[in-house]
């Protein structure tokens, strides 16, 4: 299609959020793709969407579509990651997964490339796409780890509606312009769409992001803990979060506190490590007011950190502020840079 | 005038948004009122409010207002509460000022009624009423730090734009409708009117309140990190602070992570103690999605407490995420509360 020699491609969840931007990066991007498909509900099938500047009628997934493809990119909610990404590996393709389907199962690597791109060499046909906070935050916190040691994450999160997809960004719009006029609101998704009770998110904060467990977390904060400890090969490092919803778009933030191994670290060397780290930026000149925020950090790749301060009391404790596009390194662009590392590591390859 | 005995008080930034909050407080408190006067700058003398229904002139604060008040409450900025305090103190008038001119001054008290209400005792005139997100978080945590000690609190704050004043408001208002009509936005006020850089507040999220300090904190950092031990008088303490605001009106978000000095302590103990706290509402009923929000807690004068959880790794650490009206129990409640409390102690009297 687009090269002569290259990958099968499906995106399966096309027409979701994260979907559409698994395609733009994939445009953006030089993987060789020799033919595209887009998966979806029967619902969605019949949608027509451009790549390339060529239009590809969006298909209904279906455990044949996989025939024939190299890497199919899942986005479309851990129910059909579950029944169809075990299809698509016995059809010889690989599957990187962006659902919590199959994050914590011992068999599946969850793999964020800067991190521990080693990992997808244990690849049993599925890959995990971590959360969306939980990647920002290893990429800012590994090159600390490696140099300094890690002994202990506490993580509050700042998180943007669309990670709970468009219905929310929708009743985030809505609810703000109705209660700039006055209006009665009646909430309806937020904080999570299948739980009982709904709250404002227009010019309010929700603590609560995916549903309750049995030990007072939400499940959001579990997957934050436990993906944080597979990723980093830590499972005793001590992580605790507490995850919040806010009423911003795109674009979650982390007020992120650690506490190093090594003695004596200044926050002077923790910023030199972060101008040199892979996939992040430094921001942080408080005297120039230069810090991340997620207006600033939309549509962008990178994870942006900022605030870095040592703690005034704990010699070894850190205070940083992490800022990514959760719909592109937390999500999309974690996706496919999955695809360019297996190719990099000659995991796929060009037919 | 609405008492034949009582007290005279005097309240200073009437027209401002805690000055207003101020006298409604005092509207639908019992303290024994015989005469009010409301001050303020040259530029909003003259404006009109009611009292009880009776109409009373904004006068311009000047030295000799203060002849023969008892009880001055000021919130309209730390310049004039410096230049006019100590003339309203000279005068016979208790001040209780709700700027940050005064509160680390080692002669003025600092003080939450329900924390260290003894601490007026020691008054020399001046009262200084803390920082609004510093007075929620230590009413929440003194009686867990009296009934099991407290070793350390890392605090990330979840802040409402009304704790800048009616223009930051107005500010986030206008932006919010302008990007939802896809306007060109610019902003003035927000994170500080007096700042070099403005940023944008609707749909993001500012990781800083009030100016930089030379060691990479906020001046609202420092106040969360100094006022705490002040209050708490414990000058060891380790206190950690970051400081975010938020595209929300009125109601300030607290993510707080602390260590009690006993072991063995758990969640349920901590949710008993807050039951009967005073100023304290918990609202916590994960299974029931049961936990405060901004939106909820807007003009009522306690501290919501909720998500309480112990840490999954750190036996002696907990979370909690406390939330409260900023303007009311953060500003206007706590002052006229001090001013109930001089009453009760003694330290004023009803002529």
């Amino acid at each position: 299609m687009t090269e002569t020699q290259g990958l099968h491609i499906a995106v399966v969840g096309a027409t979701g959020a994260v979907g559409q931007q698994m395609i733009s990066t994939l445009e953006q991007r030089n993987l060789p793709i020799k033919k595209i498909i887009f998966l979806s509900s029967a619902r969605s099938a019949g949608t027509k969407l451009t790549f390339k500047g060529e239009e590809i009628e969006v298909q209904e997934a279906k455990p044949e579509s996989f025939e024939g493809i190299d890497i199919a990119l899942f986005s479309a909610g851990g129910s059909v990651s579950k029944e169809l990404a075990p299809e698509a590996v016995k059809r010889g393709a690989i599957v990187v997964d962006n659902t919590s389907a199959f994050r914590m199962d011992e068999n599946v690597p969850l793999v964020v490339p800067e991190v521990n791109e080693a990992d997808l060499k244990q690849h049993n046909g599925i890959i995990a796409n971590p959360n969306c906070s939980t990647i920002q935050m290893v990429v800012a916190l590994e090159p600390i780890r490696e140099t300094y040691g890690l002994s202990k994450i506490v993580v509050s999160t700042y998180q943007a509606v669309s990670g709970a997809g468009a219905a929310a960004i929708n009743e985030l719009k809505e609810q703000a312009r109705d209660l700039l006029d006055d209006k009665e609101i009646e909430p309806k998704i937020l904080p999570v769409k299948g739980d009982e009770k709904h709250y404002q998110i227009a010019f309010n904060v929700i603590p609560q992001i995916d549903k309750f467990q049995d030990n007072g977390y939400t499940f959001e904060e579990m997957k934050m803990i436990n993906e944080t400890k597979k990723i980093m090969h830590m499972n005793d490092l001590p992580v605790a979060a507490t995850c919040v919803r806010l009423p911003v778009v795109t674009g979650h933030s982390e007020s992120v506190y650690i506490e190093v191994e090594k003695e004596g670290v200044s926050a002077h060397q923790i910023k030199d490590l972060m101008k040199t780290a892979p996939g992040v930026v430094l921001e942080d000149e408080p005297k120039q007011q230069i810090y991340p925020t997620p207006a600033s950090s939309v549509g962008k790749n990178d994870v942006f950190v900022g605030r870095i301060r040592k703690d005034l009391d704990e010699d070894r404790g850190f205070h940083l502020w992490v800022v990514s596009d959760n719909l592109l390194k937390g999500a999309a662009w974690n996706s496919v840079q999955i695809a360019e590392s297996l190719l990099k590591l000659g995991l796929v390859t060009v037919k």
